[in-house]
Parts: C-alpha cells; structure tokens; sequence
C-alpha cells in the first residue's frame, strides 16, 4: 500500500512515488479514478465503471461525480481532491469545456496520467486547437502525462484495466501475449473485434487520439518491455514523434518481438486524404517506410493482413529461412500457393531424393511427391498420411516452413486436430495451416493447441513471407550491432520537436534516402544553399512552435 | 415425353431427337441415370440419389445396379439398357475398369452425355492415360460426350439437378445467378462453400475433372446462355481449349455477363507446379493474360477476391467511371481506401464545390466534407445523416460509385439495414458497403436486399475496380464491333487441336504478343526458318495426336 504525504510544492496530498512513472500509471495502473461516472452502464460515461466491474480489475476504483454517494458498489465522490489518496489514472469523460478544469483538479491532486475521452478539441478546427493546446499546458504544468483528447482510451487486459469506452469491451476480451496501439478509435475498435473473432488475446489496447502529449510511439516503447508481450501491432495514420518510433521499433527488434503496422497514407490520394485528416505529409510514407525496413518493422497491407501476421508471430516459431514446401490434397491450390511465395520472394524449393523417395511411400499412386506435395482426398481415410508427408517435407534440408492447405472437413475436425495436435509434438520446424472455408470449430481447436490456421491460401503465404523477412532483416540488425558500429544516440521518446537537420542525419544512417537540405537564417542565405544544392528547391520554416508547416503556408516549393 | 424408337445404325432404343445437343442434356438433363449407384446414402456413390431426392429434381431419376431391385424409393435397373427409355445424361460411379463396359452400354443406349466420377485415369500416369483414351474413344464412336473422369461432376440447382458427390452438396444451396465452372474438384468445393456462406447463390456448378472431351469452356459457353446466369466465375488450372474459351469469352462480353476467373500458374514457380499438375507450360500464362485483357475476363487473384466480385456483380450496377466516393466514419478508414484506390487506378475525385457545401448542411462541425467523408461517429444517432451524405456524394458529377465503409455496429442492424435499404431506392449510381467485423445478421439482411457488402476496406475497392475495368474493356471492345471489323471465325469450341500457326493468328489479332514462328516439314527446313528469325529458337513437334508435347521429348530449346 502506498502512504500518503503532503510534497513539498504543498499541493494536494500525493502518492509517495514508487519509481513508477507516467505511462507506467497510464497503462498498467494500480488505481482508476472515473471523473464524470454515470452510474447508468449503458451510458458511454458509464461504461469504464462497467468495465472495470465485469472484467474484474485489480487495482482501486474511484467514482467521481458530485451527483451520486456511490456507484457499482464504490462510494462516489464529489472531487478527485476529495478521495484522500492519489489515483494513479484520472479518466476524464466530461464534455469539452469542463475539460480543463477537471485537469487542473487532478493535477492538483498529484495524478501523474490521464486519459480524455471528451472530443470537441483539435478535431474541430481552430477554436478547438487552442482550447486543446490550454489543457496540454495545464497537464505539463502539473507534469501529468495526457492521453487524447477524442480518444476511446486504454486497455490492460492483464490486470482488466479498461480505462475505455471502447466498444471491443462489450463482450469477451481475453488477455494475450498482443500489445495492440491505434491511432484510430474506430478502426482500431473494428482491428480488435476481428482479433478476438481470431481467437486472438489482446494484453494492451491503447488509442492515443489526438496525440496531443502522449504518442503512438509513447505507448509501444512502454508496451514492448511487457515480458507477457510476444508481438506488437500498430494502426498508424501518421508519426509525430518520429525519434521515438525509432527507438521502440530498434527495442522491439532487440527483444526478439515482431512489430506489425498497418499504416495508411501510402499512396497521393491516401496522402492527400490522410493530410485532411491528421495533416500528415506525402513524403513522410516514404521515410516511414525506410524506417521499417531498416529496423524490421513489418508493415501490413490492411487489417487481416496485420492479424494473420500477429497470429502466426505469436503460435508459430519464426521460418529460419525461405524454403516453403507446400502440402495440399488440390493440386491447384498447391499451384497458387507457389505462385505467391514466388510473387513475395519465398522459394518452393524442389525436394532432396531422399524426400521424393520417402513421399512415394506414403502417398497413393496418384498423389504429387513434388513440391507441392498433393497428398489427394485420400488422407481422409488416412490421416497418418498428411501428418507422415509433412514431417517428411519439414525434414528436407531445403525447407524451413511448412504450408498444409485444407478446404471444409466438418465431420472431420476431431481426427484433423489429432494429427496436427501430433505432428506438432513430432516436429522441429514450423508448419501453418491454410484452411479454406474451415470449420468454426476446427479453427478453434488448432487455436487451443497453439497452431496457427489462416482461411487462405495466399494470407498464409503473405503471413509467412512477412516473418521470414522479420527474421532476415532482425539477424542483419543483430549482425550489424555485432560489429560494434555504434549509432547515434536517438532523442528520448516525446522529445517533442527535433530539427530537421537532425532528422535527416538519422535517416540516412538508417538508409533512407533524403533529399540535400541546408538550414539558412536569412532569404540571401537560402539562395545561397539552394545554388549549391541545384534548384528547384523545397522552402520549408523550421521552428520548434510550428509543426504543421503546410497550414500556415510555411512550404513554398519551386 | 419423348417417344422411343429404333435409329437407323440399329443401335439401342433412342429418345428421338429434340433438339437438345449433348451439353444441354449434360448440364440441364431431364433425366439421369445413376450407373453404379449404392443404397447407402453416406458413400460417395450412394450421393448423387440422396442429393437428387433431397434438392428436389424435377426429371426422372434411373438408378442402375444388379444388386437393387429399388432405390430411395425408384426402381433400379440391372443394366442402362434395361431402362426401356434413354436417360438424357449417365453418371458412372464404378471402379475404373469397369467404366469402359458401362461407357459402351451408355453409348449403345444412346446416352448423349456422361459423367465419369470415377478416378484412375490419366491422373495415374501412363496406363491410366492409356485406359482414358480407350474411354474416350468408346465414347466418341457412340457420339456421346464426356465429362472427366476424375471429376466431381455437376450441378444445375435451377433444376435441382445434382449430378455430383461434391462435398458443397450437402447443406442448402440456393440456386442463383452465378455460373460456376472449375477444373480443380477439391478447391472448387471450397470455393461453392464460400459462395454459401455470403449468401451467393450458385446456378450451376461445373468441375471437368481430366476434361479428356468436355472441356471448361464447353461448360463455360453453354452456361453462359443461361438468361438466369447474369454472372460467370471460373477456376481454371490450364485452358485445353483456347479457342473455345475465346468464343465462350467473347458470347459473355458480347451479353454483358462479367466472367471472373481465378487462374492459377501465373509465375515461374507456379507454373513448374503446374506442369507436374496439369502439364501446363509456363509461357501459356501470358497468353491467357492477353486474352484475359482482350475479352474483358476478370483475372482474380485467389478464391476471396473473386467471390468479392461476383457479389458486388450480382447486386450492384456496374459503375460507369473510375470516380469513387468515400464515406466512412473513420479518417484513417478514408485514407487506406484512397491508398488502395489509387494503387488499382480508381480516382477518389475532389467534390464540387456545390457537393461540399451539402455535405456541410449534413454532416458535424468535426466531420470531413472532402472526399473521403467523414461523417464520424455521429451517424449512429441520426442514421438520416449517413444517407444524405452518401447520397450527396452520388450526386457529385465526378463520382460514379460510391464506398461506405462502417465497423461492428452490434445493435444497430435494423436501423442501419433501413437507412441502405431507403438509400438503395433513393439513388440511381451504385453504392457498396464496406463492413469490417460486421455482426452477420447485417450482412444477410442487406444481402437480401440485394445490396452488396464486403468485408474490408480493400476488397471493395478491389471489387469496384475489377468491375470498373470491365466496363470500359467491355465498351472499347462494342465500340470496336461497332466499326464494323469483322474478326476472322474462331473455330467451334471442342473442336479439339488447332494448329500453331492459326492460334498464334488468332493471339496476334487479340493483341497477344506472339514469337515469330514457322511451320518445317524437314530438319533443313527448320534450320532456314530459325535463321530468317534469328536463334536461339524452340522447335515443337506440330501434330493433332500429340497434344502434351514435353511429355514425349517434343520440344527442344536451342
């Protein structure tokens, strides 16, 4: 139990500190207050308490609301001043212009993070960017640590923290081994549900909404160090703490945990529809994009690409190379599957005598004892035969993955899940199942026994490239590391601002191509560098106050 | 009621003659004879009388087995010839060797189509090949023709003709505007199912096994036909006839039924798969592809973007230019559409100045009026908001589709099924609905409605603009009808081999490119033809009766 004490700043009573810091308090808090609780449930401000209550949250929960004595079985209070100890999270669900005063209350009170759900802020224009940038200034003063505004909040799902009114909370929301970030809450609420549709556990939620202190990056750098996270996802709609992405990525890398983003705004329309929305700029995909690939990011076409990618990262051991050999009872699927791993840069190597010959006695006569292997229906009536040809095609030296296409079986789901459940025990190297128009049940089982099955042929081809070029570009990075080549030390995580020279030093360090650039103090100057350099010339402002150069016409290109 | 009669060979009784060609009694038989058939309706052979009996077939059903007096309640027959009539189509269920006996049967009944289920056949190398060929021969000496062997055989749900053991039988299968024809058995199945699952109804299901006489695009051109077939999709492994599958093309085109086809063996890996599948050579890819683009055939890439086509096909009016209209209720959403948009070569076009200032009077201070439209999570209290929006976009001058894309919505299904079905009625351009992890009752009601929606962000776009590229291919190839440039006449289809030199006519005027080639009667004569071409060249044995030709050393390289 933390004590309580006065600071020296005399301000309100507050925790001693126990080494824990901000985002520590933000994503695996060990108290929630709830300011503007409803103690109706299927109000939206009613749903943290709700949450809280059904998923069985470990920490102490304080309703705060002038309106009500208690709430769920809690007493309510009328003030976070008034609770008598400090909340390690402040969940703030008011509307926009009680916002900052309800910050100022628990900055007062010691809280060191908070989470706004209350939209009308930067989203909606001018006015609402100030009243935005007054909260921020607020919370920096009490040197709180501020999720949002217009966000759906945050998730632990270890400790059943639901600092949320997302809708993935309605319903079961199983812990696991997933630490998922999202720009949007929408489309991140959406990612969740097709996730636990998967079967797939999410530990972390987080939506970092308008980004105003707090950042995408904020929360994965602290995520990433969860020992119970095994992979990371990320739904991106553009960086604002570049220095800090970097750093959680190169940590990821260095811990071994596959980081999958699905980031829009790759295309000029995408980027013009993206600048609209976040003021994201077209080129910065392009850097993005050099980031991710020097630091293994793996980037994800659009959400079931990201989840198949996330479920076989955390059921199947990473392909140690790009040998795929490929099992089906169609020959045709077989034909697809290699299409693909062609198209994405796999091998589907041809099998050692050894193999063909150990296949020949296994299959029937009109089996394929190629590459692919067609082991025919026949494997109905026996199934020792699919699981006999697959350990047969793992154990040839060329191959390091395994691909077993499927289509329907109901009836035969139990004897399915024997054999895999078997070959599983009886095999090294890792195997995915491609299981088109599967069973329900059958999904599931192969789930529960820790296999991952993918409902395609070319998504578990997809899935499988993706790892492999993780593993290929993490043993680079490693390798690299190895040599003692030392890089720059990056700027902390929310740093904030840094100068585009700095910027752009990092990128072409981390291989990204960047244009020459030169920093001028004056108009005389800036020709000067720009005959140097070879017109036409991009004009940009560079100043720590001005991030958004486009909307005050501080891009002039020509 | 036909009568029965001698015919002038002296062979069997026969139908007298009506008209129907053997692909009619085939694909639509009035009536079947089960050649083999098992009492017991849980083996494969006992299937096509268990599917008859259940889907309800409206011709007359023969049973044939010595070891039966009766069968689900028809009598059965010791021989096809003891029938006293001629059944329209013979399915053959028996081990292979006896199928050349009951193919000589059928024929001497007069049968004028059959399916052999039956495997062992060309599929188990050399002797099998050579036990087909007999098959064939018996066959066509009767003028009877036939699909496979080693096929699953066929349906015509209109008629709830189930002449099939297929896997897809069993469970409901609405019969419905989609012809489906494929050369794989296992994953054709798969694919049916997945057509069930979105409430596709399926018309026909054709699989052509060894398509040693029925080809794919012998079924193919006859569905196409069908007034009830408004959309065809296909599953090809390798074309055996090009010049049918060019007519079968052409008559789709020329009736405006989209054909969409999975074809797989596109790449260097996949085609060596292929070739030890189905002996399809690699270079037959790009040729396909040239014919594809020429005839407006829709070239999916696996089985889910094709069953995305065929349903918006099946629903929605073909878009009528690339401009699409988005509207979300997520930025990001927007943006990874305009991504994909663009990437496929959709405009999402920039909205009339009038179109934006509607969108003003519609939408929240904090939505997006651009395009894509964010209309935000407002929409779920005033539904009306979604519709104007959408309807607003239709009406913009430069969009000709429109993209709706929404998430879960759990509870919201009836007013949301209500507010597209208004909006369906109210518009006259097409709309789709992107539906990421959508409550499944959503997606049948608006299916009912006969509306469609997908279940991401991208295949819709990938489906718009699939079905986009259609309609201009379709209207350059009417324009260029129009002048009047007659094409010279294709061969019929099942016309068998055609000589090199008249298909690689027929692929030049297609717009194919084709390598320069010479017909040599004599080793000198190939040599002056490769100089006046120029080496290196490929020399390919040129004969009706060798059709495979690298199976017996026909082709050399050099």
């Amino acid at each position: 139990m933390e004590s309580i004490s006065m600071d020296q700043t005399g301000r309100h009573p507050v925790t001693e500190r126990t080494g824990r810091d901000a985002l520590d308090c933000l994503l695996s808090p060990r108290s929630i207050a709830i300011i503007g609780v409803s103690s109706n449930f299927n109000k939206l401000n009613g749903r943290v308490m709700k949450f809280l209550l059904e998923k069985g949250y470990t920490g102490r929960i304080f309703p705060v609301n002038p309106k009500y004595e208690e709430v769920g079985g809690h007493r309510c209070f009328a003030a976070i001043g008034e609770i008598g100890e400090v909340p390690e999270l402040a969940v703030i669900s008011v509307p926009a212009k009680a916002v900052p005063g309800q910050i100022e209350a628990a900055g007062r009170a010691g809280v060191r993070a908070a989470i706004v759900f209350s939209s009308g802020f930067g989203e909606m224009g001018e006015e609402g960017r100030r009243a935005e940038q007054d909260v921020v200034e607020i919370a920096k003063r009490h040197g709180m640590r501020l999720c949002g505004p217009n966000t759906l909040g945050v998730i632990n799902a270890f400790d059943g923290a639901f600092a949320t009114f997302t809708q993935y909370g309605m319903g079961p929301t199983s812990a696991g081994p997933v630490g998922f970030v999202t720009q949007s809450g929408a489309f991140g609420t959406a990612i969740a549900a097709l996730a636990r549709k998967r079967g797939l556990g999410l530990g972390y939620f987080a939506n970092t909404g308008n980004e105003t202190d707090v950042t995408f990056a904020d929360c994965l750098g602290r995520i990433v160090e969860d020992p119970r996270i095994t992979t990371l996802a990320g739904y991106i709609e553009g960086i604002t703490d570049g220095p800090g992405f970097v750093t959680a990525a190169r940590r990821a890398m260095e811990m071994g945990k596959p980081l999958v983003v699905t980031k829009v705004g790759r295309t000029a329309s995408g980027a013009r529809a993206a600048s609209s929305h976040t003021g994201a700029l077209a080129g910065e995909d392009a850097v993005f994009d050099g980031i991710a690939r020097q630091y293994g990011v793996i980037r994800a076409r659009n959400e079931e690409h990201m989840l198949d990618i996330v479920d076989m990262s955390t059921t199947t051991a990473c392909p140690d190379g790009r040998g795929v050999g490929i099992i089906t009872q169609s020959g045709g699927a077989g034909v697809l599957m290699s299409d693909r791993a062609e198209e994405v840069g796999l091998e589907v190597p041809q099998l050692s005598e050894e193999t063909v010959a150990r296949l020949k006695g296994i299959l029937p006569d009109f089996g394929a004892a190629g590459n692919p292997v067609d082991v025919t229906a026949q494997f109905i009536a026996d199934p020792s035969m699919l699981k006999e040809s697959v350990k047969a095609v793992l154990d040839d030296p060329n191959v390091h993955v395994a691909a077993v296409w499927l289509q329907l079986m109901d009836g035969f789901v139990d004897t399915l899940t024997e054999t895999f459940r078997e070959l599983k025990e009886e095999t090294e190297k890792p195997f995915v199942v491609s299981w088109v128009a599967a069973p329900e049940e059958g999904l599931r089982a192969l789930r529960e026994l820790g296999i991952c099955a993918l409902r395609g042929a070319e998504p578990t081809i997809d899935a499988i490239a993706a790892l492999v070029g993780w593993n290929e570009a993490r043993k680079a990075w490693l390798a690299d590391e190895g040599d003692g080549a030392e890089s720059a030390p990056l700027p902390a995580p929310g740093a904030g601002f840094v100068p585009t020279e700095t910027t752009a030093g990092m990128l072409l360090e981390a291989g990204v191509p960047v244009a020459r650039l030169g920093l001028a103090a004056s108009a005389d100057e800036a020709v000067e560098i720009a005959e140097g350099i070879g017109w036409p010339v991009a004009v940009k402002i560079e100043s720590a106050d001005i991030l958004h150069k486009t909307e005050i016409g501080g891009v002039e290109i020509g």
